[in-house]
């Protein structure tokens, strides 16, 4: 039951490995591109397929809310409704839930909140997260948790793991297991090593899938987030995946996978893309600057993607210029092809056994 | 010298034919989707390529303010630039350059105009729009005229048709030709027969590749455009290309073609997806209606199209709900197959000699 994990090589806490889903292998460490509300944004399934992914992850949050539970069942779950055939991993919608400050009050069984779109109201409990991602169909499935912001005091953080272990409790109990998907739990704690190994202990009786590691990525900042990692890492459950949440920058992957990371997720690829920030091997450029006006060279020597394989600087720098839909998609392709080469090139790194001169050329190389 | 346009099969006064350039060549009934700033709007070169395209249209006003001419000339050309290998017609700019009311100033010699990006002053003369095309390396340029606006009292159409003559004249005179490239004349007159055919007569005589009707579709309607096209289609030189400029609907063009037009441009395809109007071969649904929201059908059933072997309505509404670039992108493809579909359709049909059924049909079946 539930999702097959193979270890093929370690290095230090980084590892390569196979994650089993009854929808597709994927490829560890992973990066999931964010498909929010059933479309990662400017990109077909066939081009988010085509540049290396192996799994995108859902918003649950987004996605009750429109189209709505009903029209993605009447479809037969998510895959259907958007026309992607591997993997999806579904938050369970609180990440995005607790972000709603003035729009959502939680309570000890589940949280009541306020749509932002019209202002309806909606309620999600443990049990009912577990039954939406039911109905979308997930390959991966998360837990309903409490996440709280950055900065929070030691109570708020102590109470939300409290809170948060219950409720990982109740969505276990209410998951129906199937062969080739499974259920992850999430640990919480913001940055008290205490709570987060007190969240992490909890969480292991369960017996769950994965584990994530949540509440980061919410303004800690990458020391803080490293910290908290090395903290937890020698902890995490070895023969399980280790998920960290909505993370993040190349950097912050890189340096994530050095401490066991084996799956991120986030918005970064395509939101820069979508303004016209390009990642390379060597940092990151501004395509809407000038300085690149009448550059023939790619975005980057170094890529091998359709886009810099196509279009020169001074063509992309023309379409931001022209507010042409194609420089946002052109980007956002480009920099999800950057994250997953790079996710690649790490794996190989792995293969080889070279994790660490990788990790080591990395800290010289890229300008942060 | 200039181009080869070979004539397969008439039927009344529509044709088939093949229109030989030195970057490929061209099925007429041919349609050209509008890359007006170096790009069709929302699609890869590459898309635009595979949905059926043989040859797109650049729009000079809009590409000699931005990019610039001098950065299309360091890449060698618009097809370096933005990536195209087909062959490029541009028009002249003189269409767009006489919709810029109180920001242009025409003269015998040229037009002097306002750029409506940044309000800087720039020149246009018959000499200069030659230059700039063969700069763009356009393998079809257009003459530059003055085309009136609609309504434009007699005396009004007469002095831009005796102007535009003289314009074509010397636009042929400063041509440097070249073989797989041409230039097209293009009558002007307004919705005066007797100024058309005067039109048409003095183009005659110098020896144009091609032949434009221009200053139709700026808001005559289709009855007064077909009206125009019966008066001079006779006339027209039958071994030469005939392009209606800026047409137009898909029931414009089944029309026009049954009048002996080879050519059509049009941003409609484009527009009309990126508001989500989408063409069938029963006409058109806007998606964006709520009785699309749970539809599980493609947009249309007849139609092989990515969009619809990968999407149902009820998803691309949902698209559209969301405000999603992909809801546009999706649109966009669909609604250039559909075209490029129906000239397949159309040139099948006089292939087979049956067009003149396909036309009664669709007058029976299409609804505008």
């Amino acid at each position: 039951m539930g999702i097959q994990f193979d270890i093929l090589d370690t290095e230090g806490l980084a590892r390569r490995g196979l994650l089993k889903t009854s929808r597709g292998v994927i490829h560890t460490p992973a990066f999931m591109p964010v498909g929010t509300a059933a479309t990662v944004k400017g990109l077909l399934p066939s081009q988010v397929e085509n540049i290396g992914t192996d799994i995108i992850l859902g918003n649950t949050y987004h996605l009750m809310l429109r189209p709505g539970v009903e029209i993605i069942d009447q479809f037969g779950g998510l895959n259907n409704f958007m026309n992607w055939e591997g993997p999806i991993l579904t938050d369970s919608g609180g990440f995005q839930i607790m972000s709603l400050a003035g729009l959502r009050q939680i309570d000890n069984d589940g949280v009541t909140f306020k749509s932002h779109i019209d202002g309806s109201l909606h309620r999600l409990t443990p049990e009912k997260a577990i039954e939406i991602q039911t109905i979308l169909g997930s390959d991966i499935s998360m837990v309903l948790d409490e996440c709280v912001s950055f900065p929070a005091d030691y109570k708020t953080a102590a109470d939300a793991v409290k809170r948060s272990t219950i409720w990982a409790k109740r969505c276990k109990t209410a998951y129906y297991e199937s062969p080739g998907r499974g259920l992850f739990g999430i640990i919480q704690g913001s940055i008290y090593k205490d709570l987060r190994m007190e969240s992490l202990e909890m969480l292991n009786q369960f017996n769950f899938d994965g584990i994530a590691i949540g509440g980061l990525a919410v303004g800690e900042g990458q020391e803080n987030m490293l910290d908290i990692l090395k903290g937890i890492s020698c902890s995490l459950p070895d023969l399980k995946p280790h998920y960290l949440m909505g993370v993040g920058t190349p950097d912050d992957i890189v340096n994530a996978v050095s401490l066991g990371v084996d799956m991120f997720d986030c918005v970064l690829p395509t939101r820069s893309g979508r303004t016209g920030r390009l990642y390379t091997l060597h940092g990151h450029i501004n395509i809407k600057n000038s300085i690149h006006s009448k550059s023939e060279m790619p975005i980057d020597l170094d890529c091998d993607c359709k886009i810099c394989n196509s279009f020169s600087r001074s063509y992309i720098h023309h379409l931001f210029r022209c507010k042409e839909m194609l420089g946002p998609i052109v980007c956002s392709i480009h920099n999800l092809y950057f994250y997953q080469n790079l996710m690649k090139k790490i794996r190989i790194s792995l293969e080889k056994n070279n994790f660490k001169e990788f990790h080591q050329i990395w800290k010289k190389t890229y300008k942060k």
